[in-house]
């Protein structure tokens, strides 16, 4: 079979790329939550022994690249190309981590749809023959969120109760062309869709109609059905997001409820641990995919997964601006067969 | 001949997708400069109509893309993916442009190498097949940079010798699997290096040693050599930059000098406009290969082009934290003949 664009935004590959190797890092709440024991490595230390928050997420990103490279028996040098992305103004989390590695590197910014959207463009170069290996990285960290996107720190603002919490971690995966999978079989490019809501704590409700838009292209695209998935799980909606998709597709008579969650539900307690309606970040959905996912899918507990990395595109100023929230969603099935 | 990975990091295609269409806007500075007949729309209104720099920003972008999809006979509906991303914060300007537009939308983070970054991923997605048509897309603005970046425009900041001023301007190209050309017949992707340079007007400096680490990767990736080319052109080492590159090549025994330019360089008249060193931005180098350059292609004047996108990875926040500047350049060949 061809790769070929099918339907409206969706691409299938001929020759299904192989996740190699993954590896994730997280901070100590997360630590704390219930997938604590399901990342590599966890750290007391919220700056990860650098000076800076920012500079901890760069060490975030590095110690997860290292991880999964070894983890995949490779050296920096054997990979072809890395596909980067985070949070902080000018992506510097990604670009510090990159600098003099020496290996071929393509930014990107999806907001918290960086770990979808960077495993997307991986798997297509893969596919294509185009690298014979490639990384998908990102990273997010709770401070250095906070301080960027809302208040300092020690301002101790109380959150409202649609707020989510920024997930101090990183997730990275290595693909190539040969390897045992779990293999990346197709992928669906998200469009952009602003549904008016101008409450930046209320993310979920911003995310939920572009995660809708992208799941029922990806079910139409590729003729599937719920039915289809052991598991469909969205980046970071949070549980009032989660809800949100759950009844727009309850309205088309679509029951996906039974093997619907989110990561940004997942990976916190939501009632023991004050986050309100879950987690959030580009290092949300790519430390539990990066943990806690693809050691259920190498453990065949998962067979095929349908994950969504969701990302809210707004920024502080669009907000001082009176701009309401642009978001989107980028989704990729992941299986234990190659088709 | 299969689409393939070239050597350190390079990728050749198969079946080189053609460029359908390409659009640019620019500012009021820069319809004065050398190039100001180039450009298709300039404006005297810096804010193109719109409330605000970073508004007017989206409003430069929606403007060419809607051209550059006018002259492709193309409507938004038939775009398969549009690869964009800008210099603001979260890359705003990118996403409010994209926003419910049904667009299967990537977003970018390169620096002032968008252009290069968005072209390169557009032709590996169309020449793959995973999309039948491409976009790339993005833009800068002077005021919104001057501000994010620099200082308040009211400051009055003397600027240093060393600095580029930022084009307002923005360039759009779509590309397809069949037409007259030209042509992108292949890519080099570009690693991260950091000179050590610490100042940040002084981009050109930081930005070098990327470019040459790049073009001399494409030239020994693809046994070519400066004489394959009729333009080697960087998008926006600015004069310091440019002459950093050449004397690199000189040390090498490579002469590029006699066809080496720069888009910062073209697009200002640096004794007559009080730019400095030249333009620098994303617009800079987007405008300038979207009007002038792919015109002259157009018109067999230039046949091979090196159009080598380059950027500095710094935040304001890393500046202020001491950090020095990491800096990519992305090369990508357009051709008139399709090998």
């Amino acid at each position: 079979m061809e790769s070929a664009h099918r339907g409206k935004q969706s691409i299938v590959f001929s020759d299904p790329p192989a996740i190699l190797s993954f590896a994730s890092v997280a901070g100590k709440k997360e630590s704390e939550g219930p997938l604590g024991n399901t990342f590599d490595i966890t750290s007391k230390d919220t700056k990860f022994g650098q000076k800076t928050w920012e500079k901890a997420e760069t060490q975030m990103q590095k110690t997860v690249m290292e991880l999964a490279l070894q983890k995949a028996r490779l050296r920096e040098d054997q990979l072809d190309a890395a596909f980067v992305g985070d949070l902080l103004n000018q992506c510097v989390g990604s670009s510090f981590c990159m600098r003099d590695k020496n290996i071929p590197t393509l930014g990107l910014y999806g907001a918290c749809s960086t770990m979808a959207e960077s495993l997307m463009l991986a798997a297509m170069s893969v596919n294509a023959g185009y690298c014979r290996t490639a990384l998908a990285l990102t990273s997010s960290h709770f401070a250095s969120s906070e301080r960027q996107y809302r208040f300092p720190l020690g301002y101790g603002g109380q959150r409202t109760p649609t707020a989510q919490w920024t997930v101090t971690g990183a997730g990275a995966a290595v693909l190539g062309q040969k390897g045992n999978g779990p293999f990346v079989l197709n992928a669906t490019i998200g469009s952009v869709i602003d549904a008016g809501i101008k409450d930046a704590a209320n993310m979920g409700a911003a995310m939920a109609p572009a995660a809708y838009e992208t799941i029922r292209a990806h079910f139409d695209d590729l003729s599937t059905a719920p039915e289809d998935y052991d598991l469909i799980v969205t980046g970071d909606l949070g549980q009032l997001g989660h809800q949100i998709v759950t009844e727009f597709f309850d309205r088309d008579g679509v029951k996906i409820e039974d093997r619907f969650q989110d990561c940004g539900v997942m990976i916190f307690d939501l009632k023991g641990q004050d986050v309100h309606c879950g987690g959030s970040g580009c290092g949300c959905s790519a430390s539990v995919l990066c943990g806690h996912l693809l050691q259920r899918m190498a453990r065949h507990e998962i067979k095929k997964l349908l994950f969504c990395g969701t990302g809210a595109l707004l920024s502080p100023l669009t907000t001082q601006q009176g701009e309401s929230i642009p978001a989107v969603c980028h989704a990729v099935t992941i299986s234990t067969e190659r088709s």
